[in-house]
């Protein structure tokens, strides 16, 4: 993993959290947030990259991190990316996502959550009791802590796997949706996948992109069944760049070992087979039959429910790259 | 995996496929099916056993799994467990499954399927063209390779990953439930994970258990998408025993590093959540409070979308063992 | 088989309905039902009547319509019809139904129910209170009145409105259904439309037909929300009929108003589609091409959702007959 | 329903265009749109009224409404309400809606409708063809005829039922939703029931509330199942007041004959929860218990599938007037 990090030698110093900021001649920028976002739309951005930038910054913090837990800070952007157009694609490589905050919360909410009625899922059942953890960090031997109030034991330990729960472009029209919302614009996935590692490929639908960033995790469960990760502040690193005269519809991701699709939407379903439509039309690219495709998936597919509590539900659907033609 | 096959040293002569048949001394009895069942039910039993015994099977065979195609053979069953009642738990240690055929078939269906409009799923869009795959297997080398029509590459070859698809007791009730179906007495649930090393825990309904099993993948993708796995015969291993006393309402699966449900369902978010809310009720017998055990799935929870595609669609939920109290 | 008919004594001049009866004496047959069934399934006939025979009956009487309460009797039926073929339409004319009984019962229950958690719906809310409501019938005046025991208004009178919830044929195959599932096979639809004057159309899988029918509703909401109507007994009069050479996939309903079809399945989205897509295959019957069918749908069309708590969900799709040509 | 129009004789001299615009003194006014809306959301306003002001306006035009087809205008609005604030509850009493155009277009879209796949619910079935139909309205005997290109009856003629596909305030926060949005905010809802008669009752996010209106159907089917209504131009006459200290959470509606709550999500089911367990709040206020309220609405309730087409599907849960406490 930390592999990409040697790569990054020289950070110029920045003129920090001034809100347009051209890349330097290495193309690595080192930008400070100052402003939160909160919604995806087209406004005017805080930092202007050429294609290639290598980015060095972190997400946003806030009360919402902090013991006492507050408000969500909001998304970094939007960063404008000269030259990029509705006819190219977004390539959003993660270098590296690292806590820089010695504590994560995580919370079970009343009227947000995926395995409990909620604002959108209404019964008549009464709600669920809200509750907030606190998880003590370990950055070194990278674990969390929590204590767990009603159990015979008395705490856990788990390992840490940072992932961004937010990457997004503006999306289409004069939209602004709020930062919970995923869609075909990237946006609030929540897919474990968003790691390092991974690359991030995103449509485009205004000229510059309008990139942001943002939601860290230290480590989430898959459908992030409770409404929350361990929610911590994140260094990022990431590099921006362009694929030009190339569109797509929706996210596509890729590793070491897979091509991915996240679809988004509700029902469940609707993502699941949209994440499949489109990974079925993504095998198309590398000389795969719609039907031979179909029929392959039926038997080396493999798939991530990454959240079932956000406004559009996310499922990564996945095509081992062994599998690909050479 | 082939390691508890050496733990089956002696396999009696057997007068095979008669109808009823004692465990002998040893509790290991191999027995030939030669009825195959077109629903999960009630119905005279096919053999009967003493908890314990591990059985030494096949699946069904028929046209199905041939190079011209045919029917689907039905189940194996149903095998009444001696002493099982419905205080009872049917436990089923999967020790071995392996093809015992030269050839796997695939399909794709105009009326059955994930990704496409079935009967169950109807609008007006023209159907998808039905399509057939022969796959030759390398049993030694466990993998497959089938031709692909209408790709670049003329033909794929993928590693085996042996599972069954339906492994049942009869449901609750009167219901007789053709061999199609998943639900709470397990049946065709095509989940990848009822493979060698793990242990399916069933409910029982009915004192005897009636259990059932058939529907050998070689290989099978996550949802089974477009409606079948690598489909051929298999020689099987269970091992059938009874934990006393202890009642379940969903099918539970243990192997080396999960504890899991199967929860089975339409629309896919209520499998999803059944299969979840069951997994924090069996957290709650580790001693995991309801509440702390949802806040930890959050972050530790993975899953799989076992099956899009049979009349009730069923979702994995999994719980990693090493977060188990000690 | 034939040792039931003894049973069945000839009524001959009925002053039976008021509404449309056409039967000629000699096709009238009273019927007093002794055995309730747990499912749908193909089984030994209570009654064998020719085509166009009119049956005057009732449903089964149990605990459960008692103001004590208790187990649901079960279903009427199978009545075999003499000649009825898988190539055949059943025709179902209901000609009465009259609740026989002075109460209605009407529940609420904690593991069952559309708008809260239940069985199939699993959150991780605290359940529901169960609760039980016992209506006063007023045959004369055709009301039902019951105690708000939470409400400042201390009771309510509401008129009533019989229906059947359930009639059926065997399903497809061995398959054999609980009387809550309702499907291809009819079943337990709980659609209002399923009154005096509606005429009821369904598919043949057996021949014979097996016609089943009960769970007699005084009154019930569309969606039948709490899972059940104004539960009573009922005196029904049937009129049941073949149409040759004729095959459907799903039931058809017709009354003076609409023709109409009864789709059955999980998710509710899945039973309103396959409604509507079979409404417009019917509406080809009539000369409509497909996408004008479609087309027209958009602006014409009327649908009840007819239950959201059993099994599977009823969607009833409807095109105004004024609209049909001449 | 023409005996409101009486009630409004004289509309002042009115600086028509105009971005701001105040009431007169006879809380009439004419307002003539001109600029046409993408989103709902806070904008510098087109008008501000005084609460019970009789707003005499139309309907955006564009080609969308011509026999050559074209985009679609977008909404009127936003209209700020004068001392409107979140405390309160817009009323949108809907006194006129009528076509003002010869014509009316609807439609069938490959990667838009309910009944076939579109860009939200993909599969694998080649999209279905677009069509484009032409109606001719007769605006005195209110009907509308078109040409049926595939069927044995060439053309049919139906009833007109003028009604407003869109009503809604600025959604809560910065978020901006696209015109086929529906949500609490109201919106697209598409439901018949938004038509002369109808009180429709907001809830409001932003002081001024930011009324919008557009998207007038000559007539539309239950579900909008294809995607349109028959689309066209409308004169609308609509009363817009207040009802301090009233906080709902979702768009009410009453008419002579029922309360009722229109809920808007996905999946269908989802917001048909919603808009019934919103309703038995409502209930609440006339003094019924909510598990009264529940058992009572399995009894009574009626509902409309508003659409099954746009974004977030739309559910009309409704409780007849005259069994509500005097």
């Amino acid at each position: 993993m930390p592999r990409y990090f040697a790569a990054i030698v020289i950070v110029s110093a920045l003129s920090a959290s001034s809100s347009v900021l051209s890349a330097t001649p290495q193309d690595t920028v080192r930008f400070e947030p100052t402003v939160a976002q909160p919604t995806f739309a087209v406004r005017e951005p805080v930092l202007r990259v050429r294609p290639g930038t290598v980015l060095v910054s972190r997400t946003m913090f806030g009360p919402y991190y902090t013991e006492a837990g507050g408000a969500f800070p909001g998304e970094v952007g939007p960063i404008y990316v000269e030259g990029a157009t509705t006819n190219d694609m977004l390539v959003v490589k993660i270098l590296r996502i690292r806590p820089n905050h010695p504590i994560a919360a995580s919370q079970i909410y009343a009227d947000f959550g995926g395995l409990a009625t909620d604002s959108k899922v209404r019964l008549l059942n009464d709600p669920i009791p809200p509750r907030r953890y606190i998880w003590r960090l370990d950055r070194e031997r990278m674990t969390g802590r929590t204590e767990l109030p009603d159990s015979r034991v008395k705490s856990i330990e788990i390992e840490l796997k940072p992932m961004l729960g937010r990457v997004a472009v503006a999306p289409r029209g004069q939209e602004a949706f709020a930062g919970l919302w995923p869609g075909d614009f990237g946006g609030n996935m929540d897919a474990q996948e968003v790691r390092e590692g991974t690359t991030v490929y995103l449509p485009i639908f205004h000229d510059g992109a309008y990139f942001y960033f943002g939601d860290g995790h230290a480590r989430q469960g898959e459908g992030e069944v409770a409404g929350t990760g361990l929610e911590t502040s994140m260094d990022v690193i990431l590099q921006l760049d362009l694929i030009r005269g190339k569109r797509i519809d929706w996210p596509r991701l890729e590793d070491a070992d897979y091509i991915m699709v996240a679809g988004s939407g509700r029902p469940l379903i609707d993502a699941f087979r949209l994440a499949h439509v489109e990974l079925i039309e993504w095998l198309g690219e590398y000389g795969f039959g719609k039907w031979d495709a179909y029929a392959l998936l039926s038997q080396v597919a493999e798939s991530s429910v990454a959240n079932i509590v956000d406004p559009a539900y996310t499922v990564v659907a996945k095509f081992p790259k062994r599998y690909l033609p050479r």
